[in-house]
């Protein structure tokens, strides 16, 4: 484990550079909270013009210390900060916060200043997290650390909560008397110059204490490095992302705020997919799903029981039920049997239970124990709306009494005293829910976690580091190309290139399609420049003349003739694969042809596929399920799909040169043979 | 205006029948409300065993009161609603409430006793609110009723609310002091046995104390004569509409809980869409997008500012921006240089405007004020996270006072003491929201509502009234259909359909199509039943023989053999119609041909079609976006596909008796001609 990053959540001691007097200063606010929140370590404030501040000795300087220091959290102004650093360097402080601004945020001259810092750190033994962040919490008894300017005092949990925006992080330690969220471990890594969220998720990963991770993400400093990170610990606990900066407007506010590139947002949500790690929309389906892990027994399976005292809600709730691929449970006759003895007569014993509004905490208990004894169900949705007659502490602590491997969501819709009753009723709560869309998306996200967690992934190829590409990306040539190809099994057409001004020996029979080829020219659609159906001499002759004359009106240059044998299209399948710069090597595939944007039938994955992934890019594509079967036609070979699929997926893992590779169409024939006609490599030549 | 209906919003005096002195019990509770609340009229409770409850005089018969009754509202248990409800009648009190539960929502006895009921007030003077339901409010100062039992204040403002269920308005009720939602009426309607959805909505299109018009439905009672009386006001005012119960398990619970069957999710969605109608996904977007029509100036435009003192958030606001179709603002070179004179230099003068966490209240309503005189700019959203230094009051309110006629959406994330001090801090108040994904989502319902208003709806052809559809649903001939296509100007290919005994005397030319015909056989793809491109005698025996065969192995007869001119394929579309029990007449188009399923690329729209909806009927599919232009391609002419889809709309309009209609697929061949290939029509034949 990182000394210097077990130093930044547990130091024994700590030293404040830039501590003040003045009250609403952070220097004075960030003090006031190491006090008030009782850390158990010692503190060193520094402050050249004070001898005390809140009750704590200052000293002139970091080096007047003679004691050891953990961690250094830094609050001078930018100008002061790279003195700070040189002496804290000096004093051979192993872990610093810097929580100043004004660094890669602010523009190119900040970006340099940043750089140079970060240069000094990585020249010491020193770790770095920041500039431009908020500091650190530690809500361990052991510890019981509150580095950050936000006068809360939050209780202890299983949650570690990372946040790229200190604002991002600041709102949601505001509100946590409202929401209940309970962390062990938060952190706000600001521009994460040196630390970043790589080397956070995998200290957590270790760190016994935690037993969720949530971030809050506006880029990915380096997203294949991440995956990596987490699939090699077997997704040993569940990592929430809430990724901020999705769309391109999105993207720009994203660089413009905090110096970073954010990735394309489809990539993102496909590649953290595949790697197990649950996407969340919101904040609150971040914590509540965090919540879900860390509170309740994990469900076995996707069925679920929903109880109620009034329809709508219980509507509300099947609604989410249902978008989110899980199953309203079919309860067994046993269990209807038992229902219709304690279920008022005119309410529901069809899934959902309606127990109308006179349901008692008797009733309620009694219902949701009959409904986890029913193998169909794996969890249930208590749902309980206040009626005038029924107390609705008395229904939640009833239900809360209850024993089960199955888990039990409570949904509460109280009269408006309840919550703050229900915040002071004791110590440590089992949580319930405000909405009954809830509980549906924990399940859902619990249950995606689960799945993938037994998925073992196993790579068939190491990691590529290095993901940078400089130099220019050129097209190969088609005889490269067609080698290439060969080698990773890639089913070509009979095809043979020839000089437009001397076509002769042509050895593919007839019909036959004729292309013309130019370094410049992507898209021949656009130009008229593919013949199809060419069934003798003389058509070849005209088709070459014709490719010929829009060449020159377009004013490009024929390079060569492209002879084809004239495949019967059935279907046109694309296979692709791309290099993108955080998430490194991208394989896709979906409906191919010359209308692909607007089909939009594409998937895209990490290229350290595994099986189960090669099922899902083509399950998840409108072709690959139409390949698969439809009524009335033979069925197409998707084993060997695959294989090309596979094909592609190491060409780009073995040629790190080659930046993209498109194979449009794959067309598979009128006897389901699959044909690759057009295929396009890209590879970077160095400069 | 229904004087029945008005008095249930206004009445001046209220009968409540069945009231009660036992506490906790509804005809107490709801006794207290309208005490409490301040009602002005004059309240006459009926029980037969008090003399007086909460102060006001009972009385033992509704039969006893001399004065006349506006409203009634009844809470006796259900073995006495019969007599109850005949006493009203006797009475002649023309509005009545029917809180009681246990009819149709309980089963076929329930529904048995509702039917009586409602035939009983069929034949009165009065009109009924539920059973099943929860009560009314109206807020407004010369009525002040609180007929619910809810023990709320709701303050007053523009907004009316009619909820299906009960406890999702007790909910909503229960929420106000938080949420800060401001009615003028409220409505629980229950099982709407009498008075449904289109009443209300015509009654308070036309209360000039409404603003703003917010339904939770779970069903529709007849969905396309609400959108006719919606459409009829020029879209008045702004209705807003919660639809729960979404997709199929939803149905199955709206249909146990409340009786009543739930429309497909696409088509409720295509159709509200469609006459201007906001659908929404939450009870907090309604609330939220409510208080956006009332209390800010409406935005021209989707251009939006972003003004922030905290990246993070703003990132969130500029994703649901991008999200929802809005766009960031492009700020004028004016405009930038007097924001360069204001913001911090370490800032950001681009959209979004960042003035870090130093931002102060001049600041910050300086740059709005700036904002708000660009001509670029439609609206601003001002974004505030409280830093320790700043206070979060000063901001708002200081941003409060700029008078403008565009909206400013302002954002606050506050320190947790806020919310209970705004709360208390004034009589009247602009709306602040909590997330900075709010406003963008609120700007595009108000822009969707505008721009639909401005769209007047022509209908080419009376409504029709009478939706149901009786006897039995039968494929018409092939004859009748060429001859009902012909008449609505369908394209038809060239055919003949012919004995399969007695082939002779084609007179189209080769290459021909050959499909053969059951009336029992619909997916003639299932059956190897088509056979393309038969170019010669011999091979159309051939190609009967092999149809006949298929059919016998499949246990269908072969009644006849349909030949058609062969057509070269370049796209497959479908047109189609189908009749709605609660929407009526439909139309659909997008993406034929076999695979039709798996391409799921249709859209559906009413058949009382615009030329707006034609147009985008048609750009909202993919095919309709690939036919309209794909590079290097001839262009297909568009509105003969609208005069089609318009034949079919009218062919569904003037042929109540037609069920269904499947042109699939109409083939656009290499020549851009439309020629519909396969037709079946569905026609209901009366028993």
């Amino acid at each position: 484990m990182d000394t210097a990053i077990k130093n930044i959540f547990y130091p024994k001691t700590i030293s404040v550079v830039g501590a003040s007097s003045k009250e609403k200063s952070i220097g004075y606010e960030i003090l006031k909270s190491i006090k008030n929140y009782g850390y158990t370590g010692n503190v060193f404030p520094v402050n050249p013009k004070a001898d005390e501040i809140l009750g704590f000795k200052c000293w002139k300087s970091i080096l007047d210390i003679e004691e050891k220091i953990d961690l250094a959290i830094i609050v001078v102004p930018k100008k002061f900060v790279d003195e700070s650093i040189d002496l804290l360097i000096r004093k051979d402080v192993q872990a610093i916060i810097l929580i100043t601004a004004g660094f890669k945020e602010t523009g190119e001259e900040g970006a340099g200043n940043e750089k140079k810092l970060l240069h000094k750190i990585k020249e010491s033994n020193a770790r770095m997290i920041g500039p431009n962040c908020m500091g650190v919490i530690n809500t361990l008894d052991s510890i019981r650390l509150n580095a950050t300017f936000v006068a809360e005092y939050p209780q202890k949990g299983g949650i570690a909560f990372l946040s790229q925006s200190g604002a991002l992080g600041a709102a949601v330690l505001n509100s946590l008397r409202e929401t209940d969220i309970r962390f062990a471990h938060f952190i706000s890594i600001g521009n994460k110059a040196d630390v970043n969220e790589i080397e956070l998720l995998k200290f957590w990963l270790n760190d016994d204490n935690i037993k969720i991770i949530t971030f809050y993400l506006e880029s990915f400093e380096n997203g294949i490095e991440l995956l990596r990170s987490y699939s090699k610990s077997g997704n040993k606990k569940p990592l929430i992302i809430l990724k901020a900066g999705k769309t391109e407007a999105g993207m720009k506010a994203a660089s413009s705020h905090t110096g970073a590139l954010s990735s394309d947002e489809k990539l993102t949500d496909s590649l953290l997919k595949q790697f197990g790690v649950i996407r969340v929309d919101t904040i609150s389906e971040m914590f509540n799903t965090a919540k879900g892990f860390e509170n309740f027994p994990m469900p076995r399976d996707n069925k679920v029981a929903v109880v109620t005292n009034a329809g709508g809600p219980a509507i509300l709730a099947v609604d989410k039920i249902e978008e989110r691929n899980l199953v309203l449970a079919d309860l067994s006759s046993n269990t209807k049997n038992k229902l219709k003895e304690i279920v008022h007569p005119e309410g529901s014993l069809n899934n959902p239970i309606d127990l109308l509004p006179g349901g008692s905490p008797e009733i309620y208990k009694k219902t949701n124990e009959i409904l986890l004894l029913d193998d169909n169900v794996d969890a249930v949705i208590s749902i309980f709306v206040e009626p005038v007659m029924v107390d609705a502490m008395s229904v939640v602590e009833s239900v809360n009494t209850i024993k089960s491997s199955k888990p039990i969501f409570q949904v509460c819709m109280p009269l408006p005293e309840f919550w703050e009753e229900y915040s002071n009723s004791s110590e440590r709560r089992i949580p319930i829910f405000k909405n009954p869309e809830d509980p549906a998306i924990i399940i859902s996200n619990i249950l995606q976690y689960e799945k993938n967690k037994r998925e073992k992934r196993i790579f068939s190829k190491p990691f590529i580091s290095q993901l940078s590409n400089s130099g220019i990306a050129e097209f190969l040539d088609q005889n490269e190309v067609f080698d290439l190809c060969k080698q990773y099994g890639i089913p070509l057409v009979k095809s043979l290139t020839v000089n437009p001004k001397n076509i002769a020996n042509i050895n593919i029979d007839f019909p036959l399609v004729i292309k013309g080829q130019s370094k410049n020219v992507v898209h021949k659609s656009d130009l008229n420049a593919v013949k199809l159906n060419i069934k003798n001499d003389t058509e070849i002759k005209k088709a070459v003349d014709e490719i010929n004359n829009s060449f020159v009106k377009a004013g490009f240059e024929l390079d060569e003739i492209l002879i084809q044998q004239f495949v019967k299209t059935k279907h046109e399948l694309l296979v692709g694969g791309y290099r993108d710069t955080s998430f490194g090597p991208i394989v896709m595939f979906g409906s191919g042809g010359k209308y692909v944007e607007y089909l939009d039938d594409t998937q895209i994955r990490s290229a350290y596929l595994t099986g189960k992934d090669l099922d899902e890019i083509i399950d998840e594509t409108k072709i690959g399920r139409i390949i698969k079967g439809v009524r009335g036609e033979d069925r197409v070979d998707i084993n060997k799909l695959k294989m090309i699929i596979m094909g592609i997926s190491s060409m780009m893992l073995d040629h790190e040169e080659i930046f993209e590779i498109d194979l449009n169409p794959i067309i598979i024939d009128d006897q389901n043979n699959y044909i690759a006609v057009d295929i396009r490599i890209k590879s970077i030549k160095p400069t």
